[in-house]
């Protein structure tokens, strides 16, 4: 975890100016580079996703050891998952894009799991009853997505079965104190269920294996500051006779005021599912820019898109055309493209989307009884 | 829980000389006294188990608030446990006739909480498999005892189901590792599961409540050394909303060696529902009794019923008639009745009750399924 005077970076809160190389150094990752991109290409037919393409996704733990493994014929399942403290929004959505596409690549199973527990045990305001509640608001927000509903498992932990609950108890056998003071910065007044999930959220890395029963790594694709989780998991994977957790970890996606990743608690800043198109078009037109003070100082010194949370949700999830991409980066540094417009083309993009995104979960209401597993 | 020069009394371990009266003031409970037995006397027409009439219930937290409120009309669910650890032996089976005959006077339900992640957690030597495979062999030796099927619910750790884990994270949310420290001695080099069980062991307090979704407090009868759990207990259930637990504590039942309890780590101290009689008889003939050197001698100065194992047993289980049992004390005493006549009749009766039991237990084998509670 990172807790220093720039930036925060743990399981529970992200904050503050994120330097990537500087957390790749703190975490003990590996950065995302070239030659995993080539080898990734040779098993997608040369598709490569636009998060990885640009550079969103920065870092991984084995990724090149799983690439050998599904060359040599092995498969495997992905893991990620969603602490449901409240409405989805775009900031969540845009890594299970990318998820989404992993498992169409692959063709795989994907284990998402709800940790309505966990937000629950950190947040004194809330009820167990409202989590709960939100694990299931969000899991209509998770199947929009697009994920092959019959290789998509739900685990919420409120109502996982005793096979994962087994798993969870195993390995909690195998955690001290010691180890999540260290890892998560627990200490003498952490609530006793704050102190046992760490094997909760180790559980899913192993389920598959258990459900198939033979060895299945797992692909988590996650932000990074959810990555202590693994941490403690690696550490115990062989003992336990399981693969090691494979990890991709993407960017965050910023909100739309000035500063730090998009998040729930500053709604101005935050575009949510349940927005309306014309809420959602009001926030993106108050976004911080890299524009000038005024037009004319714009057209002639042009703006800085490298600074600007418009550029970056068009890079992001909005502009899927690298040329496009480009091409506004370039019209922007020249001058020939102003904030107004540049924000209200990304509004309708933004409204449409919610537009599809809304009527979709009126389409998936009925899968999600049978994608939560429970045994 | 008392950890001295001359015993231990802990959740996991009962040992050494028991000083019961020393037990009441370590432990902050009351002792069980005349006033009480005359109290539920009335409510029960005038009878009163042999283990309160023999004092072998010797202390209680709020057993006096428990019965004015039955006496006002209010109902009560009685919650004791097992850990399973092993075969089950006659010193299990003791409290749990004393609870059947709780459950049949007042004809209340009982929650039986199996504790096979506990046993699972503590015990390096075991795996989960074999914790849950002895839950459900005890839970056959428990149903023989002749609970009221109807009435009985066990609830097996590791099979509990989503009502009663989300009461137990409640739970958990407001015990903080200083609490289990201070109360269990754990440490930091503590597993995680054995830190959050408490929650576990706590939940069937309040679980009748949420079943029934009305305020039902209930009667813990069970060792002394479990009391640490409801005191965990005591200090959270007003602030949610909860009765507080109430417990009778009742004496350990010795083994038929010298000192100690009977416990499943000494088998030849040890009768167990599984032995048979040839192998429970060799045992009680073995037996540490208060005879004296040679049978000359006992005739002349009599033997001492006070300190002999067999005549323990003649007074918790095995002679329900009050003057049968002073008959036997005093004819020990006067030195009228020798150790081995007294020790083959105990056998006799140990026999015949093994092979009822293990009668009794074929015919209980249909119940388990159904008496397991997964709600």
């Amino acid at each position: 975890m990172v807790q220093d005077e720039k930036s925060i970076v743990t399981p529970w809160e992200v904050s503050g100016d994120l330097d990537y190389a500087k957390l790749i150094k703190k975490f003990g990752t590996k950065p995302f580079d070239e030659t995993l991109t080539n080898k990734l290409a040779k098993l997608t037919g040369g598709d490569i996703h636009p998060m990885i393409r640009r550079g969103l996704v920065f870092s991984h733990r084995d990724f090149d050891w799983l690439l050998s493994h599904i060359e040599s014929g092995g498969d495997f399942a992905l893991y990620t998952g969603r602490g449901p403290s409240g409405d989805t929004h775009l900031g969540h959505l845009v890594p299970w894009f990318f998820t989404k596409w992993l498992q169409d690549k692959f063709d795989v199973e994907l284990y998402f799991q709800i940790t309505d527990d966990e937000k629950f045990l950190y947040n004194p305001q809330y009820t167990y009853d409202q989590t709960i509640g939100y694990a299931y608001k969000n899991i209509e927000d998770i199947l929009a997505v697009g994920f092959d509903p019959e290789k998509t498992k739900f685990i919420i932990d409120s109502q996982a079965g005793p096979k994962f609950r087994k798993l969870a108890t195993e390995i909690s056998k195998r955690i001290t104190f010691s180890t999540v003071k260290a890892i998560f910065g627990y200490n003498e007044s952490t609530n006793i269920g704050l102190l046992y999930h760490p094997a909760i959220q180790a559980a899913p890395c192993f389920y598959p294996s258990i459900i198939h029963g033979r060895k299945i790594p797992v692909l988590i694709p996650a932000g990074i500051d959810q990555d202590p989780y693994w941490r403690a998991t690696r550490d115990i994977a062989k003992k336990m006779g399981y693969y090691k957790p494979v990890a991709l970890h993407s960017e965050f996606i910023p909100g739309l005021e000035k500063g730090g990743k998009m998040s729930s608690s500053n709604p101005n800043s935050t575009v949510f599912t349940t927005d309306t198109g014309k809420v959602a078009s009001k926030k993106v037109n108050r976004a911080f820019t890299g524009g000038r003070a005024t037009i004319e100082e714009q057209k002639r010194l042009g703006g800085d898109p490298g600074i600007c949370n418009v550029f970056s949700w068009y890079r992001s999830s909005f502009e899927e055309d690298d040329t496009a991409l480009q091409k506004r980066w370039d019209d922007c540094k020249n001058g020939d493209l102003m904030c107004g417009p540049c924000k209200m083309d990304l509004a309708d993009r933004v409204v449409l989307f919610l537009e599809m995104h809304q009527s979709k979960k009126e389409d998936v209401a009925d899968l999600i009884e049978s994608s939560i597993i429970r045994v």
